[in-house]
């Protein structure tokens, strides 16, 4: 269990000075930048991005043009770090409303507050073991990927639209996408809905829902068009599927079963 | 631990046939309206509404104008529901942001998805605990104190000019937020204020910050009215105050330690 024990929304500010704490602090930079100076070291920040300073790591914090961060101190949070650290949030600002609900029930006295905040505590470093790893992808990779996770299930989705909104080519994004996931943005969302669509028709004797239900819920509004597509990347048609795959599942468990058995024998 | 089994989010519908499944079901209307059929019952909601129903509970779902839902299945949550239930989200809208990452992480392939999907399950089903019980107050003076949560680090924040742009009168809305609070609206951000400088003050040797930074960042810009509205209300300078805190700390659990040994000795 996290214990936020210390909660704070700075206005611009300029300058923090030198200074150490027991605790672990979490700085969400929510305007500007600026430069955290540790004993030998430094981390420059940006809006968007989270420094974490474990425990007793004597620090401060300036920048010329200021910086707005959000400021959460947390005892015994489950982190292995031994050094400051930074990571970014993503373009669904996932991190930035987990601060904010944290902001929130800080100073509130409503219902729960505890068990949120420690809820709130333990996702903001899940979020941290998640980001921390190097980058695999491009920022812009990510957000054209968010993007595309946000809207699979609007019929009316202009992908090209979107690609064409951002600051670089259309074909650069293409490529570097393709480069960086394997397939082009195109294929990657068409796959998407398939995928989801697969998930819902195993669900759809639990939903109550139709083919047609399920072709529009995954951004197809013709579900003849759906099908094609599905059984092209499937090898079945949508309403065969849910039994396919419970056959292959069987298959499956039966072979992993002959193997553990296999091993115990051993 | 919860189990995020399924996730679905639909187009706009009209009609979900009668069926039953064997997780929870927990619905959030993004959009439009609609009512629940349960043998012997209903539950209508509308947008920002949440309806919980328990496994096996059969159900159907219609409206007249369409809706657009988000479905999230789970096992096993921490929950002692029997019967169908609605909550409704407020205006800082945590609950939208949960089942919104839920959607996203459930179709993603990033990093720590099932343990960010487990905490999100947890997360929610607190918000249910939290906002489950009788509402003891009315949507607007919520909002209304949400606002002004949201917003107390701002020194340019204007109260008045946010209860006059709601659609109610000015003097309803003072006396409503009394009757329900307490306080008037005004009362309550300068107590709201003066009690988070007050926890930043005690906080202060560990974060460097200065009186006046501590006042810019609770909304006060002028140091020196500050300290007099925090004397009034503590008591002490707000120079004093961590070191009459820690006293008062210290006496009270002098007092609980006495409490323990007596009752020890009976």
């Amino acid at each position: 269990m996290n214990d936020i024990v210390y909660v704070g929304r700075h206005s611009l500010m300029h300058n923090v000075s030198r200074h150490a704490h027991e605790s672990w602090e979490f700085v969400y930079c929510t305007y500007g930048t600026g430069t955290f100076v540790f004993d030998g070291s430094s981390i420059s920040y940006k809006c968007g991005d989270v420094v974490i300073i474990p425990p007793m790591v004597p620090h401060s914090n300036a920048s010329e043009g200021g910086f707005r961060n959000i400021h959460v101190n947390m005892t015994s949070p489950r982190l292995t770090l031994k050094k400051p650290a930074l990571i970014s949030d993503d373009s669904n600002h996932f991190l930035l409303d987990a601060f904010s609900a944290v902001c929130f029930h800080f100073y509130s006295d409503r219902k729960q507050r505890i068990a949120l905040l420690s809820i709130y505590g333990d996702l903001i470093c899940c979020y941290l073991a998640a980001y921390q790893t190097v980058q695999q992808r491009s920022a812009v990779v990510e957000r054209i990927e968010n993007d595309i996770i946000a809207n699979y299930a609007d019929c009316d989705y202009e992908l090209d639209t979107y690609l064409r909104s951002l600051p670089f080519s259309y074909d650069y994004l293409r490529k570097l996408f393709q480069k960086e996931l394997g397939v082009t943005p195109h294929k990657y969302l068409t796959d998407k809905r398939l995928q989801i669509a697969a998930e819902a028709l195993v669900n759809a004797e639990n939903s109550g829902s139709t083919i047609a239900d399920i072709a529009l819920m995954c951004g197809f509004r013709d579900p003849l068009y759906f099908s094609k597509l599905f059984k092209k990347e499937y090898g079945v048609a949508p309403s065969f599927y849910p039994k396919a795959r419970q056959q292959a599942d069987n298959q499956q468990s039966r072979n992993a079963g002959s193997v553990r058995i296999a091993v115990e024998d051993a």
